[in-house]
């Protein structure tokens, strides 16, 4: 049996280390996965650089990443759909208890929910890595890995449109083209938007966007005001959008979300800022608009894989970097940039395919 | 023909005149009414003491009054649902337009519909008030016109109700005991909720929701801390109330509701109060707290009447003061010092009944 | 340690028998219950009299039983919500996988679920019986045991006011007024339903939902023709009912069960009868009517005991006979018979109380 | 002013003929229109072979055709939105009383609505037609005439998809292969479909619904036994479908429609066949699966545009045949006899292109 099991452990803020680990042992309910590709998200760059994020503290040695996709090596004695050789993408929240949250189909808001590379839980930015069966989904043979990896970011892009009601013919303006605007904008599409508009600050970000199918781009100042950007969203689409998806926290943007957002029509919260936010609330209440925020994702793999075996959303050209795992402190560092939309890290030394 | 139409007009900022004005001929969609009960709203007064109401600014003599229900007493060539001598409640809203709004069965938020009593739009705290038909809902027999006019205020509790999703075993915690408070509460409790716990600064009005079916109350004061009172609702409720339906507008009072509303659950905001607010954003969105704001009422009125006619919901307890239409200016000058619940200006000389 | 495990067997069709079985070890999330108060349910004597419903067949002894409230004698290693003494009613139906209908809050649906007296997997009516501690919920003291075991019919009748949409002000009409009709009955008037028309072959029963607050009885006959029928509902409730919830299973009555709704309303069928069956289903279909049909329930516990913790709902009328465990099978004759509505079994030596 | 009006009229059952009509003239809240593209419908085809569809009994001569788009040649003096020159689509309902139904955004089901070429009604198969221009929306220049008029049939597939509830990573398996049926296949594509399967007994519809985006072809035998067809349904889709939208009317398809669907999931009618129909009615009730059946739609049109005008679907390749108005009766034939999906006549003298 394979003794390597370089992982990349977050000791302390800023002290980040690649250190051997020992290989896991699955049990009745779990499978042991060999790694193969692991996506970089920037809380795993936010943990790095401040060893917390809100209530959520740094308080011993953490494995990074959760954005992952690998291969069954051994099952649980009680796991009936997977086998060894499977090629899975990993769902990183898995719910501890059946409390009223699961039992409602609202997983993602247990309080005691695991979830990778959230203290004091460990991600899968290793060689191998043990999860529950449950939230290990078998990918076909026409879906990569890295498309595997990538359904975690899609799966916040999923969840903000279906919090949303994005529909048939729905008017949508993003706020932020970074990676999650990003895969927002592709999901919204595929549920049937008909106009998307997607803002930044950067005209690379918003050149990325028109590339991945933006219908309109709206470059933003950080001066600008946030009625006034809410008057030539309207003016862009013909009319007030249905749906507003922010996506930077930044709070004139959130404010801008709702000025412009039509009556009767919501504002989904992607993006966090500052605990207390001052915003145009008489505006949304009286026109019905409502605000919506969300917390990761729940039931969103199994149609997220249909969706890439079928074609119908094309996440590839979001990988712009690759590292071998053994440089994720060099891939780390080219996130921190901000340089590209999303850094790879492959973790089999076999095979560092996409 | 009967000539008195005896009205109650608003001129401007302080200026309220009892006058007559010309009993009007019903056009082929309308029905002209004697009018019956009325009642006094906050918005009412709020007119006299300021001479408007965010956008809405008086700018022309303006009868008041949209609390109401009279007898028909002529009816336009295309009426057929309604003869002389039926018994009727008023909804006051009426769309203009056949615009996205009202197709999609969300007229109350149709841009140019007509409202009582609302600038420039005529109410009907007068003798003679002509209305469409389509908005005039007969009575049953037994259900008294104040019954009718107080279908009003009782519409904003059920599209409060009916925006925050109560049902079968909500828990609900109410913010404010006013006159919206304790209609949401009446009928909060008719759509299943199990456990209203209902907030205020007054113990006299606490006493009064204390009357009207309240399981808990919530004695508040105007220093006290927005996360501490969340805990404490919490505690009294023995868990987190699933929706919190916010009836003051206070900034404090909606940082309150936000905090202690359960995880996916919703605030509906009733109250409206300064048009920036600084809430908890984060607190909400992580926890997929949905915030809802509204605009009066759609498609309640049919319900309504048949809650009154099976008795499910009894609504005469609020009305505390009644004037013959003659006293207006006294029976607005006793709602402006915030005494009792419900005053109801009687219209018809020969019947001052309930 | 107590040794008597007194158990009702079904070994094969029509043989019944109370035997002693070994008195169970609950595993880590399990915990050990003593019965103290099971209802016989019609399926129960269904399969005493039958040995099977539709596909599941009996093929080895079984306990009966699974309207069950108990209280807790021993916890599981890794249960924390529940303690020795604990008074809890028990929902029969148990997940065995966290597979897409678990996750998404419709575990009801689970194909693999875990169901008490349902086979091959034993029910309660025993002395002491172990189930997973998830699903057993703990009782308020002003609950009763028999309360707690009539949660799981008062489920039945949640389930399908909820697929209804039962809501404020909605016009009810129930075909069947045994024990899942009044239980429906009792929820819709819970829910808001202004107006509830029940209807029933018989007049003892018409009469029992009378008392238990039917605004209106429909006495029926088998030869009576569907589409006259559903005109004299409409008579009845002055207007054609939105919902009508089907309980008796028979083909005519599913007929007039879709004639009878209104335009855009919903019929849910409770009730089975024969597998195929022929339906008026252009009218339903070009008045958008929608059937929906339900299996057992899904996330009803919680609610129910907050209802009956406050009071809003009193299923304590439907107990009409008790019998000590060890009269099991006169018990179960009494329901064979149709005599009364709930027998209850009373599994506790010590304490027959309700 | 000119004053060929010629229109197709139906006279009685077989009798349909091309005759002058006089030119009308439009109300305050109507446009004249001057015809451009008109489709033809089977139910068209229906009262010229039949007199009637259902309860709807041609007793006068009425014009046919309802999928329509033409050019606004004169405004009613209420008329803001429109103005002379404008292309338009039609909406062929319109609804005429404020009741119930259009107040709560549902107003096909309004039992009083005007419908274009249903008796009485007149349709807009001639060179001049005045209709509510609320019910008239405006083409944008990069939407043809041809592509307004299959606005009707397109949003049959609209209408289907909603109440079919489909969404992201959906799979919908559609039951015939005709005009409704490629809509429903081009809609359920666009609302974010992973899998549609599609059958029909005949090889050439088969083949134009792959070259309309099919995932799957089912191609299917009258004698084919519903339980086996369901299972190959599911062996071809790699698990059952979650929605499946019966467009035949058969039912032996509608009886395989129910068996196919996943427990939870919904099956759709479309297609209407005999009035009483045999189903697997508890197959469906036990698995949750909902049957919901449609008329028309209602709010399709402002999406359908939109959808259009961003090239998100393309509607252009159902139009397989072109006949001026004057071989109208030449038109009718072909689509009698089967051929093609869609015919489209040009009303417009001058102007015959799409």
């Amino acid at each position: 049996m394979e003794k390597d099991n370089l992982s990349l452990v977050l000791h302390s803020k800023d002290d980040l280390r690649l250190e051997q680990r020992p290989i896991p042992e699955p049990g009745a309910d779990e499978v042991l996965l060999q790694m193969h590709s692991v996506g970089i998200c920037g809380s795993d760059v936010h943990y790095w650089q401040h060893g917390r994020i809100g209530d959520f503290v740094l308080q011993k040695p953490m494995v990074l990443g959760h954005e992952a996709a690998g291969r069954v090596v051994k099952v649980g004695s009680a796991v009936t759909h997977l086998k060894p050789g499977d090629r899975v993408a990993i769902e990183p929240g898995v719910p501890r208890e059946m409390d009223e949250f699961f039992k409602s189909g609202r997983y993602n808001l247990s309080p005691t929910i695991f979830f990778c590379a959230t203290p004091p839980d460990d991600g899968n930015l290793c060689r191998y890595y043990k999860h529950n069966a449950n939230f290990c989904y078998k990918l076909p043979d026409n879906v990569t890995y890295e498309e595997g990896a990538l359904i975690e970011p899609l799966s916040v892009g999923i969840h903000a449109c279906r919090r949303a009601g994005v529909t048939l013919g729905s008017s949508v303006f993003i706020c932020g083209a970074g990676p999650i605007g990003l895969v927002t904008l592709l999901v919204a599409k595929s549920m049937g938007a008909s106009q998307v508009l997607i803002s930044d600050l950067s005209a690379d970000r918003l050149a990325k966007a028109k590339e991945l199918g933006a219908d309109f781009l709206f470059p933003v100042k950080k001066e600008d005001i946030p009625q006034e950007m809410a008057k030539r969203v309207g003016g862009i689409l013909g009319g007030m959008p249905h749906i507003t998806i922010e996506c930077t926290g930044v709070e004139s943007s959130i404010q801008t979300a709702i000025f412009a957002t039509r009556s009767g029509g919501v504002v989904v919260l992607v993006g966090l800022g500052a605990e207390m936010t001052t915003v145009p609330l008489v505006n949304a209440a009286v026109r019905e608009v409502d605000i919506r925020g969300m917390f990761r994702y729940c039931n969103t793999w199994p149609m997220a894989i249909s969706m890439l075996a079928s074609k119908r959303v094309n996440v590839k050209p979001l990988v712009t970097h690759r590292f071998p795992l053994e440089q994720a402190v060099q891939a780390f560092e080219t996130t921190r940039q901000g340089i590209g939309i999303k850094v790879m890290l492959k973790c089999d030394k076999n095979d560092q395919n996409p």
